[in-house]
């Protein structure tokens, strides 16, 4: 007979102990295949328990495989192998997150200026949203997205970028980086990708991770070389017209109409404007986009409004061509949209009710004056008469040339040492192609104005 | 001289307008290359416009490479091609969104009951994390999610499901679908992944979508064949052994030490577990894990809140063996999380405030009379002699047996004539692997009560 203390149960139903004893017994060998167990009312007697806790206890083992039940003859243990080292059965700690390095000064940090993002007023449309529709929240949202977002999006983008596209044409998805997945299988792993160099090496590490060979163009006062696509045997070339990073190269529209020509010559060619960050340009209008020149459908867009609202939130969306489009829905329209849907609902009426817009211009005077203060700091500091600051009317960054006889890497390190985190133009070069050296990239949008005079004093007595 | 006439310039600024009417006679070729434009003064007096407006359209066609500046000398049209047909200048309608077919009932429709989330918590518990966590939120989220939610979740696997795992070996992500991309980019595109037949074929669709090559693998009355996975060469096997969709089958113990077994036997193979709707068990405990079994670190486990929480939530997480999680970290470690970290922190609370689990416990019993509802219903339509519920004791389906002689495609077919919609469990073979027939999967939990009786009728009229 099994005899088992059900007093030491602690907070577990006496059926839950009793199962768990008995699995234990059966994993370790010491209820052997085969063996009959007490009939429930005999086992019930002897620990003390009512039937029905017996009852429950070879239920669950009989779910799940380790006992069953033969009609008019009891219960009895199937074949399981023993098990001796059993999995750890203690909650087990982590080591928490891990720290980063506290910097003086830190011109890399990618930093948005998150406390004048309207927390409330979003909250208020996600109250709105949750009573008002409710009945949409509960039908699953299309594959592309949300329509009453892709409606507002073909708004905002006819306004603000000129460009006149369907809702149909648009897909949301939960940041860039996947969207450029979702590309890769739309466009095939098996092409040559083409993106800047210098660049942002992520972009080119996701198309690698996902089975495609990258190519490094390289990237002069115009932008992408158009050259360097014909010859790498690139099909797909990625880039950003609107503000090159690092370079912060505004692509003019004779480079424009030169690329849209290479992708016109081949039917297997295609284009990805990287729209990211085009809000900000401080000065003018905004640049128009290169899908708006395009006529023969081999431009595809995207953006993202984790630069714009806040990186609190992962929506992007891409705009495809009329053609493209509907392969996606052919081939990859099984996939569920992956941002929720509530946060989809409130966007959309973030966007129509005029607040995004609002915010952005917002935002633009906030940034202008912070680039302007930043820019008066270097010039009062020691680095005034040593630098230059070059290709500061867009984006969150601007160059920042140094007089300098050090190495770009030397510079770096001294940097580092002295509690100023910098990255040189030349380190963004993942391929081969030769910059200008002793021009910082700085990140201006994060940087503190308190600790900008001591980390500027730092930087220039170590040049 | 240039004249526009800037009255018809609407609600736009005279300096947009004017550089629009530039722009448009430079892609025109009206406006040749190498021409030289009016001065700025000349050109303001003739419109009778502020220098400052002709300043601002000329800097804004400089700055998209229309024109150049000549110091000292003026401004001169730069080479761009003509352009005839050139973009549409109205905003485009869409099409709307497609309507669906209304059922009179829909035994497929994969409806989980929203109506009993608890929104008013949630609000509020978001309301808390904006007030309360906004330095965590103006942080980065880390690639594997935001450190709270991981530990909130390690917490609740050790409580529910018996997982004794870190938080290190989470990755929270936007659904199983996308957290099936970034598997395959984790255990490699090239092996081949063996899938459950009959299935759900979209997860197939997803690793073909993703370069890899699929197996459809038997299921028996326990769960996926082992012998076939042998046989197919497959080196990765996904599948649900918690409650497999739609034959409802939990796989025994034996088989799933049989399939441990099998992955142990080679360095390269893995077992993801996709543990769906496992928290809907409706009688006895839950069913313990797969990866809890698993003394290797073969096991991917992989869940999702889009069926506990509601569908308006795109948010799901996957458990990786320790070794696997620190490849994930080496390899792919690069990727963004794709959740809002809104979305996260509230998440984090709404699991540790012991919400998420009163919420199951709520929906279970609701499921259960829901579940017993329609089956009282069916006993008391003409269908009762003529059928017999199947697997019922788990998940949001069950299967209903037909005493009927139809083929199953000429039953699906005249249900549909009768406003029924239906899918027999041969539908969801995608191999080449026989079942019964006569086998209708129930999604039983968006059923209509009230449409319920008239539509069983109708089944029963037609068989």
């Amino acid at each position: 007979m099994l005899t088992y203390v059900l007093s030491r149960r602690g907070s577990l139903p006496a059926y839950d102990y009793l199962y768990r004893c008995i699995r234990r017994d059966i994993l370790a060998g010491r209820l052997k295949t085969g063996e009959k167990l007490p009939s429930k009312r005999a086992l019930a007697g002897e620990l003390g328990v009512c039937v029905a806790t017996v009852e429950n206890a070879y239920a669950q083992l009989a779910a799940e495989g380790y006992i069953r039940t033969k009609e008019r003859s009891g219960y009895f243990v199937l074949p399981v192998m023993e098990q001796r080292n059993a999995p750890a059965e203690q909650p087990r700690q982590g080591e928490g997150e891990p720290c980063e390095r506290a910097w003086l000064l830190d011109f890399k940090a990618n930093h948005v200026e998150q406390g004048k993002f309207p927390f409330t007023v979003w909250a208020r449309l996600m109250r709105q949203v949750l009573s008002e529709e409710d009945k949409e929240l509960l039908r699953p949202c299309p594959p592309g997205g949300v329509y009453a977002l892709r409606t507002a999006l073909a708004d905002y983008l006819y306004r603000a970028r000129g460009l006149s596209v369907l809702p149909e044409q648009i897909v949301v998805g939960a940041g860039t980086e996947y969207l450029y997945t979702l590309m890769v299988q739309l466009l095939g792993r098996e092409k040559i990708y083409g993106v800047e160099d210098p660049g942002y090496d992520k972009v080119a590490r996701i198309y690698r991770a996902n089975g495609a060979q990258v190519r490094y163009l390289g990237v002069d006062g115009g932008g992408m070389v158009c050259a360097e696509a014909e010859e790498s045997g690139a099909e797909v070339l990625h880039l950003s017209p609107g503000h090159h990073f690092p370079t912060g190269v505004v692509m003019p529209v004779g480079r424009r109409q030169e690329l849209l020509r290479w992708a016109e010559e081949d039917g297997g060619r295609a284009i990805i404007e990287d729209d990211y960050d085009s809000e900000f340009r401080l000065s003018g209008r905004p640049i128009p986009t290169l899908q708006g020149l395009d006529h023969t459908g081999r431009v595809l867009y995207v953006n993202t409004f984790s630069k714009t609202l806040s990186p609190a939130f992962r929506i992007s969306y891409m705009v495809l061509p009329p053609a493209l489009a509907e392969r996606y829905r052919d081939k990859l329209g099984f996939y569920a949209c992956t941002v929720s849907s509530l946060e989809q609902y409130t966007l959309a009426r973030f966007i129509s009710g005029g607040y995004f817009e609002r915010h952005i211009s917002r935002m633009k005077t906030f940034y202008r004056a912070k680039r302007d203060a930043v820019a008066a700091a270097i010039e009062e500091s020691p680095l005034g008469g040593r630098s230059q600051i070059l290709a500061a009317d867009a984006g969150l960054h601007f160059l920042l040339e140094l007089d300098t006889d050090l190495e770009d890497e030397e510079l770096e390190r001294r940097a580092a040492d002295a509690g100023v985190r910098l990255s040189c133009l030349s380190s963004y070069v993942n391929g081969n192609h030769p910059v200008q050296t002793h021009r910082v990239v700085v990140n201006y949008s994060g940087l503190d104005p308190e600790k900008l005079p001591e980390g500027l004093d730092r930087l220039a007595a170590l040049m």
